[in-house]
């Protein structure tokens, strides 16, 4: 997630709050340039100063917007066999990536504000666990900035109802959720979890046909029979903006890349909690308890570390 | 919930599920006869029988069911305020509820099968706090029965997410949510904690008109300006069944008293859980731990009781 | 409750003490200015030093003075129903409320010597259910300072007899009761409380009329079917300090906003437990125990906090 | 306290119940016959048959009816001395005592039904603390009769806060206080209980004048300095029976030997506990829980008995 | 695992230990009858009675041999899409699994001895990871039998160097390492674990052809662009026992479906150790010290449970 | 280990890598000249002019390649007695160590770049601990290059899984392994660490020859029966260079001193690491955390020291 500084003209998208303090938030629905990181970061660049035109105080990008999501690959993987092809694809997607903090991220803290931090996917879906690692307690965080308390779940994690409490337990009110799941259902969970944490709920997902992603045979969408035309759809987005009322502001959205925009009234979240506030009036911790182990989970750790800054994560 | 033995023909509205085992479950929707507790037994008992025609081989109830929710009542209690006439209303109401176990419990238990146990809902919404009392950890059961993992929550008790936690943690399969909220949004809740339970969801709420409810001034919508015509709905139902991947199976039902029947395959189950599963392959118990505790909270406990036969629920 | 510096005069009303050890104590009988917080320490300030004029070394205020007691209000709730407006209302309400500690508190605290700690109620009463979350065991101090062991019981939290019992256990010898009850059967309770107790029993209610509150529609005394006089009163206080022994020493007044005082000879506690100790020699702990769980309950714990500064309260 | 069957006319301190279900009760304000167990029987015989031509139900007589309360004397002790004249008084106390159960009960029991069992005073007050022993936790049962749950606490034991919650945690709903104490105070603290455990309070005391105890040398009321004449009020009772909304049904009457009674609406007791329930919706058993030990305490217990039967009551 | 009482017949292939106390190891060479657990267990049946014809005192099973390894399906699952046939597929796949322990569990243990215990996987490789759940460290035992220290590592586990430590911790004499990889590195890693651990390794893995599971299009090797001929090897095996000090004592085999059996000279753990113990003088547990946290991890607890029987395992 | 500037022409045994960045790395497998230091060093010189002429970025020595390894030698000892022979022997032989750093030192850095750091054997092998202390945790370091992460551990320290796991905590990509141990099982370690640590291992052995020693009886290969050919092979190398993957890129030579040389493509970490990564995606800190003390382990510590400058290492 990144902060831009406000502008002015409004998009027509937007919907209007109430009299009360309200933020404009914008959602980025949009494809990575797959295999081409610097070309992503112009793109980011371009959306965050589109947004920024639009007045948009917060920018929320889709799941994996840098380095790529590689939809359809399965890297040459079955159970018990892996090709040499997709170790190598896998070395590339690999290159690809940026480390977090590290240059790329500077360059988009320089537009957006200043870097707060990062999360890491606690549990990678399906595939995704062959080709990503696994986050820990540590980098869940929820940053307290001038227009609200910021926090983000990625796709799945999102359907992790221990995971949604720690955000809750930390007071998330804008409520981000980077997704690769454009399917129905969706809406379903995210309207959900705006009600249940009585939180804005800012989903965004990649818009992206088959020309988004390499040609193959570079980059085959691999368990489909037949290669697919260019220009079709391979992830139809569906970004979307909720208040704590469950009610949709702005999207979804499943026809193109596009910018979606709502100015949240804060207001809506005392209104909400007044119903249902989950780790408020709402919680029994008498009978229900959740304890967040927060530390790095390190493999090795190194006396001399421990004592001077505490443990560093390894992986 | 009640078990019934299987019967043979099949309503229109039953998804035929696949060649796996299937349960044939029902879901009511009808109103309670208001104030009277024998000739809401006798409805239900027409019902039960009504879906054990229909094959049923479990049939779900609205949201007190038996001894009715007090619709649009505020009780004459305002802040700091309460009146003669409210006190007198809720010892009428009093009157109309039933012990669990107890003979009328008996009485339904003789219908569907046995009495297996009872869930109290662990923390009532808004108005309800000032009527009904609060549940703990010993009264959320999930039984295991020759059709499957059955389990209940109660209306918004389903936006706990440490709650439904606990109920999966149980290894819940048919997952009820007798509710009395009709509004659209329940409909993303239901599906969203079919996905995230990989269970079924059952939701029965009541579908009533101002005349199952005395007439004034016997009984009063307490905070609506003017009296509603007598077949006005106060209640719409919504009452919906949804298969483990989000699909709805049944319902939802908006229009007049039903029974709502769908066949569960349970094959679902797994096909949903190979995607995710709570409490299994996405658990990060490293990181997230629930603790239930489960025993009864009593205020008072007799050296006595405790050795005798563990603390009883004084409430 | 605040401690103020000790000052000259003595008012009419005081009753002058044994030649032992005193403390002077006001108890203030007056309303919030509804709505406006700043007002309403404007006027907390006013009374502090008017207390002050007269001596006074501990100076009691009524439930909810700042922020206000909602009286009448039923926040558009019914059973099953609630309105936009009731919403907007607990919106504007939450907006009056303060942070514990906080700028407002430091304000108080400048005045009178130091903030020291806070209760939270443990059980709100009847719709305050539906505005207000509930407090734990963390938060029921009795504080040992120079003028005694002050601690307090906010309104019907005065009628549990375990949590008098907790008090006691502390050692409370001035029990401040701010209350919003002015109904006389209160009164049997303050005189009840003070002979169970051994203690010193300080009960300060607002004395309220209809224009202390925002006029209509603004604020709707919701359940009264027409609106009152502007200076119909709605709250009579009823403000009271009694000895040890049960005998009044000032109050209870059901007139007019009013500082209540009282001359509390110490001595009188010990003359009191001379006859009855409700934790000392009356006590049969062989029999009766009870066990306070006084950690802060929250439903989500972080690893990390519970090593540096243990668990926060996260309500 | 004695059942008695039910007969018609009505006196006229007797305060119409509502419609729903009641019974109808009577106190005694009555003095022993002193040091003749014997005429007190007779005595107590009068009164109930007394009480049954009311139509009295349930019959409460004061403290220590049976045997009798010997006020005024200090049975020539004090501190580090004792006198024989004391001591010999004792022994005639001693001898007017009756076993519980034994003849004289079961005489009792003739006329109002059955003997159900006895609750000993836990801890004498002051001086009482020289003739009578303590009581334990075995003996404070709450009786569960055709007319309501009965159960009693003595004089000063109604102070004390978890020996009342004990009864509370039984369901007491006639709340009987046989009391020795006739200040004014003692009301507060009647109405105060009927308030605090949502149930009738009903409190019979002793109404004597100087001559129902022998006359001077054979008894002196020692600590004053003349003695009485023997018309003069020693104890003026105060009997009186309270509502569960803290309502006074009947008395307090201070001026002569008398039967109270009123007509107890059980309606009450849910529209008070509608209000407040000590151990339901008001109970915080998650922060305060009481234990009671209600064993029978014996200072020496013996093995073969415990294995055989049980420990028995060895005082 | 399973033990079998000695039998007489020594095989061809067995190495003749020495004059020391000697254990006959057999470890199996064969494959599953995918998705037909019964024909599996007749099978492994079988085998291990043809084991104990050789005299045969232990058995090794290689990995998955009840319920199958799954080789070459990639259950339809590519980053961000799986398919409804992957989903059947792995419905019927966990249709073949079974509990352990459980009936077909007890099955064999009544062949080979008794149930001791399990392991389950730490961490499954690759795409295993989409249809296994993932172990804790409650679940790597080291079972002290008359036969001398029992345990095993699964796979690629055996590449985990902490997890071997454990392992070693443990005093592990007979390594046992079931695996689903007939590379030749995988010769590599058994040799340098004998000689790191000083213990016998004895490594099964399946001898697999095409037509061991099922015809397409049921059963697809999922990445490769062609059918596969019938009889073509899927997996090679490279079964293989070996010595605490490296030597190959039986295998590894590449050929057929076989058992491979050795004599396991327990003398030439003491002598390996005299050369190297990991755990003994060798280690550095000034410098190295190595935690295994071997509770159960569970997302939920209960309570009750908790004192009872300790936490179960809900996955 | 030295780094040398880059050269031009490439050995026959260089194995060529792939298209993505590599290292060329030579092996040197050569005998010191025993008992003469400076001798050694001028070989080294040499040594190292030949690989760079190679081309190699990188070279690595046998262990004690300066000072020695005295093989063979049991410098007089035996159980319970010495011999004044083997102390002079010691004596000798101490005469021959270098200080690191030191003179010596920094000869070698003038020629290889500069001077990094050590590593002292944490736990010498057998006899060695009669001639050589114990390293600790301070000199375990892994360096980061320009030509990637270095880091060494000698012979049998390679055999501590606890101690390479600490290797790989630290990123280790080129993991160096100076041995004395010619045995074929030390290629399976080899093997097993590349493919544990997904790392480049490098191992580098001498290879002597009787002569290279003193002549008896100046140097005895002590425990032998009949003295040695001169040309009789002690020590036959075995230096061998692989790959993350396992694969064997160069050696192992046992014929004669040699240069051994490979190019590294460190592509193929990453290509391994998508399979296996120890302290990566197939760790599981939550089970077994590994902890390093890596400060220096001093017997005398001086507390001014510790204030002022932190511990020195005192060996």
């Amino acid at each position: 997630m990144a902060l831009v500084p406000a502008a002015d003209p409004v998009v027509a998208e937007v919907d209007m709050g109430s009299d009360t303090q309200s933020v404009r938030a914008t959602v980025v629905q949009a494809s990575t340039v797959f295999y081409d990181t610097p070309a992503t970061l112009d793109k980011a660049e371009r959306l965050i100063a589109d947004a920024a035109t639009y007045g948009a105080q917060l920018v929320v990008f889709p799941e994996a917007f840098i380095g790529g999501y590689p939809r359809g690959s399965n890297f040459g993987v079955a159970i018990g066999s892996r090709s040499a092809k997709g170790k190598e694809e896998f070395r590339k997607y690999h290159a690809s990536a940026i480390d977090v903090p590290g240059p790329e991220v500077e360059r988009l803290a320089g537009m957006a504000g200043q870097y707060m931090g990062k999360h890491r996917k606690l549990m990678p879906t399906a595939l995704e666990r062959v080709i990503w690692g696994f986050g820990d307690g540590s980098t869940i965080p929820v940053f307290e900035t001038p227009i609200g308390k910021l926090g983000s779940l990625i796709c799945w994690e999102n359907r992790m109802p221990l995971l949604r409490t720690a955000m809750y337990g930390k007071g998330v009110e804008i409520y981000c959720a980077p997704t690769a799941d454009a399917r129905e259902t969706w809406q379903s969970s995210m309207t959900h979890i705006a009600l249940e944490g009585g939180c804005f709920v800012l989903s965004a997902n990649q818009f992206c046909r088959r020309n988004d992603y390499p040609p193959p045979p570079d980059y085959v969408f691999g368990n489909r029979e037949e290669e697919l035309p260019p220009d079709s759809v391979v992830c139809s987005g569906g970004s979307v903006i909720i208040s704590p009322s469950g009610a949709v502001l702005a999207g979804p959205n499943y026809e193109a890349e596009a910018l979606i925009s709502a100015d949240l009234d804060f207001g809506e979240i005392v209104r909400a909690k007044f119903d249902f506030d989950v780790v408020g009036h709402y919680a029994r911790p008498d009978v229900l308890s959740l304890t967040v182990k927060d530390h790095p989970l390190v493999p090795v750790s190194f006396a001399s570390n421990i004592k001077a800054e505490g443990p560093k994560k390894l992986l």
